[in-house]
């Protein structure tokens, strides 16, 4: 049988497909989505759901002059499939190979770079104004999801589209989910909207039978503009978003390819924004999916019959730690709380979320508000602890400096993903966190090396009665040098090994892999010393100036950007207490760094034990 | 005659005050603010708006027991004199002086720090239900402008605070402005709601006529609930709160403190969020301030009787300078887009707005989405130039790193209020954008010395075709050094003076004390070199290497963090660079700066040229 999908290799090719093939071709792009998310890995469920969507947006749009904007982008795949890079699936999100996001460098039929959430309604608000601005006529839509809908940064961009004369299409792509399930006034206003789907006629009826009733009238006659609007109000769901100034259609079903094209043309002949309710089913078309959507969100190489993944886990991820002591400290003291921002799940806080219900909170896409409420909640004596990724974490910085750390409040931010994080690539990777916590004053910055210090360091922090991050990579926690538990204490860095010549300062994750090091250093005759920094912010600037007097170099290994970085504080430190050292400094310097596999980006930035020898070898024989 | 406000010294002596005088109370706190801030500036028209609102509060609430957050704070000059806090306004916004803002460590009345917009339902809520997990009965009241309603952060509360059971009550505080106008949906809608106050009546009459109406009832019997919910759309104003889950009520006449307290202990009694809609006057009770609120929001001394500043301004300032030469490259160059976020006057985009009207967008307090905006303009060819003040721009460090710099777009960031800024004090300061911008990849940053400088700085930005950040200080822009012009290069340095012995790197605003300091090192037979940086980053590393061989102190000075500074990017250039040059970092050290008149800040940082030179000689004195 022939393949429909054989026939789409460039932009626009799917409108040489006939109407009647539409449902084939959608079961085609599931299917290849799935053998190829199945063998790779990536973002499925959410690419599952919006196979119908993209096929519509696909017959109405012209690639590459029509501007869509995905928001996050990770479920973008069938817009690549259409755009010419089936291919490129057979390298997703692997190094040098296709990103699971919109990438402009990728295709001029992606629009915008996107990666975190709520971004999208601004950006085509930004083209759609500049479009005007040159008189042009492209068609602008923008895709954003219920979940993102409550970043209040999509608010503020439909605040502004509100007023604007601007043509543009939202697509609100409501399958009532975040990657875990929403939260918030606005879900369960969508929720109303999907339910009243039905009731169309209901409220006609009432609309004639109001107009048409003397009573009525009398009453009102007084003031006519006043009652079509009331009366707009009954007719129309939605008025939140007609209230604000934007025209609302819908909800129509996502995975009806007339409806929405129907409805895309509808939208396309209002003036200024028109906002499309969609209503799709995350995890579409396949079972495992459909019921587990959190679960098979971002996933493993899995298999596909069974929905399992190929790869047992054995070992626990700094994320259990975490997770576990967390709910282990609270059974013990009540002030502690926790926060999440859409992310029960993978920040660990499921299983706290479970034992304390009360003091859990789910905030939704929100990590502004997340870190003020905190902040609120610290006032009154509770000892928060809000655990974001690090990638995320950049949205609040403003709140972590005015609203926790100028009043000097005992939140405690628990940064889950800091460092590589890999397949996701450039927007993901936690390598700015030290440079925009390490600028706040009254912070306390910590990075654990192994699976016991992330305990230890927990209870550290809520004891702290101050703001106190501590961050901690994706993956596996590390389980050696778990002799090493000298007690924790500010400021206070620990020796693991005393050695001579060289000393490596590591920070959390680095540490196992400056013990690599020092092996191999040793093979070459080396006696490295190495130390686990512990505290980025405030450091042990005591024993810099000691390692200084008994060490030709002090290299500082941290996976984060080399400005603003650890290392630099250090070449700081050396430079104004005039110490006789060199210093090598690994970090990340001044680069996004793309996706691959950690190892494979490690070496390319030259985090790898290998690297970092070969770096002191060479700096050794220089100064001989 | 008995002064009313003799009486109130400490908080809650309002509840002593008989009914009687609140309006002669509320006179006298209006006489108070306009003779204290027309002697030692501050805030005036929003705190003269809401002198009866401030007054309904204290009587409603026992302080310090419960919890009343003020959003951006600089409102909360009644709640100031409500709480003993009189004699304070004597040193207003000085040095060691009274905070123009709540400040926690000023009084246990202040229940929260603010100074940034759109955070106070944020806290609130963590407030509210830290209190509830507590099992106390604290009243909790965020008072939010509603021009800080245009902040996603406040939505994103908003969002949060529908769904949660927690006690809490709202005031909106409608004056229809932010600095400036207001703009956008929401505005639209308050205004909306303003302007239907009066028909209550009508609606009560629609709702029993069609209570009352067989046909009516025959028409939508079949789904009760369904109408009840439409009913209450005819009948409820604030639908948009209502529809998210929280209750509204008002609006009402926020001069009459009657109304207020009625609406207050109603709001009590209401389960869950309650949002009070109080329609204030901007500027109330002072005609000029009424008349021009934007003018009278943040005023230096002035007279009552004129309105008229004391001081004649008599020289540009660098936001003028930024609007008259941002204006004359738009006449030039179409391409040229003009955002600010709820402050064209400030950032001085007026003109641009008044002569390019459709290249010119205020987003409202909405940094994050005028960041992004932006993003979405330079995708499409435009140059959008994004002014907004440093200490706001931290809102948007994300947008800034995601949307901007890794699409490598060309917007241009024109921060103003880059460094010290005085009064404001620490919610205000703008020290920290060099330490976030920093970390930032394909990001240039750049501060020029004088008024020609950022001229050629902004000329320079539009034609890069890259992200671009230009930082300059509130204040009066240099008009020495006109003569040093050496055209502008990316990443390099300008030698202002040559000298030997000791090199000052003088970031922006320091070339000046820079100067003064090469003056004062000559008097001690010391022959500095000056450096104008102009490329914080890329900076100039050949020339530091060059600088190295022939002075024995680099001295960097910037009104920055040192963390993430520039300072010490130079201290790690030195370091690895192995060069052979001692260094000092003029910088902010780990700390917040308190409000007070600049050249006292710079003093107590040792900023001033004095301070500057005491530690070269101390260096140069070890050296020998």
């Amino acid at each position: 049988m022939p393949n429909i999908l054989d026939k789409i290799n460039n932009p626009n090719d799917i409108k040489e497909i006939p109407k009647e093939e539409y449902g084939e071709l959608a079961q085609e792009i599931r299917d290849f989505l799935l053998e190829r998310i199945s063998e790779h890995g990536g973002h499925l469920a959410s690419n599952l759901g919006v196979v119908e969507l993209t096929m519509a947006l696909h017959i109405f749009m012209d690639f590459p002059k029509d501007q869509l904007i995905w928001d996050v982008g990770h479920q973008a795949y069938t817009h690549k499939i259409l755009t010419g890079r089936k291919s490129g699936f057979d390298t997703l999100r692997e190094f040098g190979g296709m990103s699971g996001f919109p990438k402009c460098k990728e295709s001029d039929a992606d629009a915008f770079n996107t990666g975190h959430s709520s971004t999208s309604i601004s950006a085509a608000l930004g083209i759609a104004r500049a479009r005007d601005l040159k008189a042009g006529d492209e068609k602008v839509v923008a895709v954003i999801g219920d979940g993102a809908l409550s970043g209040g940064m999509a608010f503020e961009a439909l605040n502004n589209a509100a007023r604007m004369k601007t043509n543009m299409i939202i697509i609100l792509n409501d399958n009532n989910m975040s990657i875990s399930e929403n939260v918030g006034g606005m879900s369960t206003y969508l929720g109303k909207l999907r339910t009243d789907a039905r009731y169309d006629n209901l409220k006609t009826g009432v609309e004639h039978a109001i107009l048409k009733v003397p009573q009525i009238g009398d009453a009102v006659m007084g003031s006519m503009r006043k009652v079509k609007e009331s009366v707009k109000r009954l007719m129309v769901p939605g008025m939140l978003f007609e209230d604000m100034g934007i025209t609302y259609l819908g909800p129509i079903d996502g995975h009806n390819i007339d409806s929405i094209l129907t409805m895309l043309r509808r939208a396309q002949m209002v003036k200024g924004t028109a906002l499309i309710h969609v209503v799709t089913k995350k995890g579409k078309g396949y079972r495992f999916a459909e019921r587990f959507p959190t679960r098979f969100h971002g996933v493993n190489p899995f298999c596909i019959e069974t929905g399992k993944g190929n790869s047992k886990k054995t070992s626990q991820s700094y994320t259990d730690i975490f997770s576990e002591e967390l709910v282990s400290l609270a059974e013990k003291n009540d002030r502690i709380t926790a926060i999440t921002a859409a992310m029960p799940s993978g920040t660990g806080l499921s299983l706290f979320k479970e034992k304390f219900p009360k003091r859990f909170t789910d905030v939704g896409i929100a990590e502004e508000h997340a870190v003020t409420y905190a902040a609120g909640m610290a006032k009154m004596g509770m000892i928060p602890v809000v655990a974001i990724y690090s990638t995320f974490l950049q949205r609040a910085y403003d709140q972590i400096l005015h609203d926790v750390c100028l009043g000097k409040l005992p939140v405690v931010f628990a940064i889950d993903r800091a460092g590589i994080v890999g397949n996701d690539g450039e927007t993901h990777q936690g390598v700015f966190d030290i440079s925009f916590l390490g600028n706040i004053p009254n912070l306390t910055i910590m990075a654990p090396k192994n699976a016991i210090e992330l305990r230890k360091m927990l209870q550290f922090a809520v004891e702290l009665g101050e703001p106190v991050a501590i961050r901690y990579p994706r993956g596996t926690a590390y389980l050696g040098l778990e002799d090493k538990i000298e007690p924790l204490k500010k400021g206070k860095a620990e020796v693991i090994f005393k050695g001579d010549t060289v000393a490596i300062m590591a920070v959390g994750s680095m540490v196992k892999h400056a013990e690599n090091a020092r092996e191999l250093l040793k093979e070459r005759g080396v006696d490295a010393t190495v130390i686990n920094v512990r505290f980025i912010k405030p450091f042990d600037e005591e024993l810099v100036k000691q390692l200084a007097k008994n060490h030709k170099i002090i290299v500082t290994m941290e996976e984060n950007m080399e400005n603003g970085g650890f290392g630099q504080m250090i070449s700081s430190c050396i430079c104004h207490n005039e110490l006789q050292v060199k210093h090598i400094n690994i970090s990340v310097k001044d680069q996004f760094v793309e996706h691959g596999k950690v190892y494979e980006l490690y070496k390319m930035l030259g985090f790898d034990s290998q690297s970092v020898v070969e770096k002191i070898m060479n700096k050794l024989d220089e100064m001989r």
